[in-house]
């Protein structure tokens, strides 16, 4: 082919996400928009805290259009990163400085960066732990890694180590984790922390390497009745966080977010080196500048969580009521529910019949499951119920 | 080594012209910045025209948070897209349509996107002209195809088509072009253009390939005295042209530009898709959003270029005036300069020695010269005439 095959397929094989989209679109125009239940994408609906447009605005008032709008370091402004460092330390209590941040364009440039920097050999292995996000598996197979996968722990989702042990090797060279977590809503305990931290000391002891755990983390924020996400630092030395504010802030279409290298790491200096090379690499000169700046004024700022909260409970006790088998979220903004048949792809298609727009965990690496985004107006889940009932019902014959 | 080596070189080792312009501000602390001339960096120094401001205040007014900072298309907001187009066919009387733009973080974002959706195999070569922007062979590498440079043409920098010859075999899938030029200011005249595009279809169909025009044009709306230059896709089907906003509208932090796939070029349906490809797997999500919707608004404006060409004719006269061999640039803010010895790197030391900061062009595939970015202000310019003409006295002796 003239050109690379890998790329023309990424690129030309549809996203099963936003093909639901696009039918609901479709199915809007003919139903009313009123009748179709949309819970595939998981775009914030709440807005961005007022502190990012009125810092935005004051910007370009007070500060001139070089200085605004001009290259910042490809570490990223000195200020900015100070600021994240400081509110990190005030919040979790270590230790982190400036030169430990690396600005980026959200937490897929982040992950790509981080799996780039990593990835010394073919024969390296980067593990996810199911449910994971789709992309990281387009994100490791581009930086050259081989890509494994954990099977979920159905229970809790939380790690489900019997089945890790089987995969750890002297080539793994990472754990990608994501807590809270896209698609099920669990936040990983402290306990399942610690258990992660030993196991992996142990096997990087015993292989005499060093495995990383790369934490992808932009949900860090939204989460529910004051539970807590353990900052993965504390934990574990060899640690890479990968940091979006799409979600905390709302701003998933601006893409900013950072990388942190601990001084903890093994190698730290030569592990942030590597990241900046692999940013390099990959075509990312710096982070958008004026959103860097934002940062550094709305750091710590969210949107109104509460919002998501409400939509949580909401959907979990209709659902629950209706009979579904529910995992209770703790955090951002999706529900995971058991598929009444085997078949998730095929509940899938009889929940579209209702004009209900689920999406199948089968990408996840959790079959028989869906995932629900709640970050939807909240009318459309009191609307949607009825749409659930009959799908339930379908299955009662 | 426990990350990547190649990604620990990039990050670790420091730009030359990076370290000069540090360096600068370390004497500027010494000695006063007003007596050290430092020509190194390419950072616009004109300001954003003031539609970019006032859109940007406006947007955060007028539009709701989601729609203004949410996830665009992966390809980019089509009213974008649709006003780029519009604006290409008025300018240059092209047929664009919306669906041949793709909207990417700047230019080094689209060419790295280029490269990896062309790159087929690691036997695929990709030529720059020298003199060339260092960072191509950066993009090029990580592409994983093999970078060719073809000799400069000393006398015009337009291309020595001779030493290109030399180059061109089977696996060269694409050549890389840079027109109005980093480092030389040389725009390729229509001609050159023309000779391009017949010896490329010459060699495409010789070894029954499809040779690509890579065209960079950061620079095209920075040219003086009328100077045209022309639109390549308008003399060559196979053109993939690689755009940033960086210098025309003076935005080089904010990391905005797009890919432009023509329906003329080859499979042109299968190249866009690829180009989608890459830049999923590249961990490009989507080209910053505010940004998007302010180049809907201010496509076609530019900061004031004047500015850049009063510069330049007094750089260029000053020095020219002194018994320099200068190139006089008809685009971008560079002058390239013949170094008084063979040896540039000895020269610009020599140069280093009256704080005046020239960036020898080793690195740009052309020794013996220098760099001069006249992006300055006009007041060092008239200010460094001294130390230029001392450098001058040095060769005398």
């Amino acid at each position: 082919m003239f050109v690379s095959e890998s790329m023309y397929e990424l690129g030309s094989k549809r996203s099963a996400i936003r093909e639901l989209f696009e039918y609901g679109k479709k199915r809007a125009a003919i139903v009313g928009a009123e009748n179709v239940y949309d819970f595939s994408l998981g775009n914030p609906t709440v807005p961005a805290p007022d502190c990012v447009n009125e810092t935005i605005r004051e910007l370009t008032q007070s500060l001139d259009s070089i200085s605004l709008h001009g290259y910042t370091s490809a570490q990223g402004d000195l200020e900015t990163r100070q600021a994240i460092a400081d509110y990190l330390n005030n919040t979790y209590e270590t230790n982190f400085k400036a030169d430990n941040l690396y600005m980026t364009m959200g937490a897929a440039a982040s992950l790509s960066i981080a799996f780039k920097a990593l990835t010394s050999s073919p024969d390296d292995e980067i593990i996810a732990i199911a449910p994971f996000f789709p992309e990281y598996r387009v994100f490791v197979t581009a930086a050259g890694a081989k890509f494994n996968v954990v099977a979920p722990d159905t229970k809790n989702f939380q790690i489900n180590f019997d089945e890790f042990e089987k995969l750890v090797n002297k080539n793994t060279k990472a754990v990608i984790i994501n807590s809270p977590n896209n698609p099920s809503g669990a936040v990983y305990s402290e306990q399942t922390i610690k258990k992660l931290a030993d196991f992996l000391s142990k096997k990087s002891e015993e292989y005499g390497t060093h495995i990383f755990i790369i934490t992808d983390e932009p949900y860090r924020e939204i989460v529910y009745d004051g539970v807590e996400v353990p900052y993965v630092t504390k934990y574990y030395n060899d640690t890479i966080v990968c940091y979006s504010y799409s979600k905390s802030l709302s701003l998933p279409g601006e893409r900013i977010g950072f990388i942190l290298v601990p001084d903890e790491a093994y190698e730290s200096k030569k592990l942030y080196a590597a990241v900046c090379g692999a940013g390099r690499a990959l075509g990312y000169v710096c982070a958008p500048s004026l959103f860097q700046k934002v940062i550094a004024k709305c750091v710590g700022q969210t949107g109104d969580v509460n919002l998501y909260k409400k939509n949580r409970d909401l959907l979990y006790d209709g659902l629950t009521e209706l009979g579904y088998e529910c995992f209770k979220p703790d955090g951002a903004f999706y529900m995971f529910v058991k598929a009444l048949e085997s078949d998730a792809e095929n509940f899938c298609e009889k929940a579209k019949e209702e004009d209900l727009l689920l999406v199948a965990a089968t990408d996840f690496g959790c079959p028989g499951y869906v995932r629900i985004s709640y970050c939807v107006d909240e009318d459309m889940i009191k609307r949607s119920f009825k749409a659930f009932k009959a799908l339930k019902e379908k299955y009662a014959k």
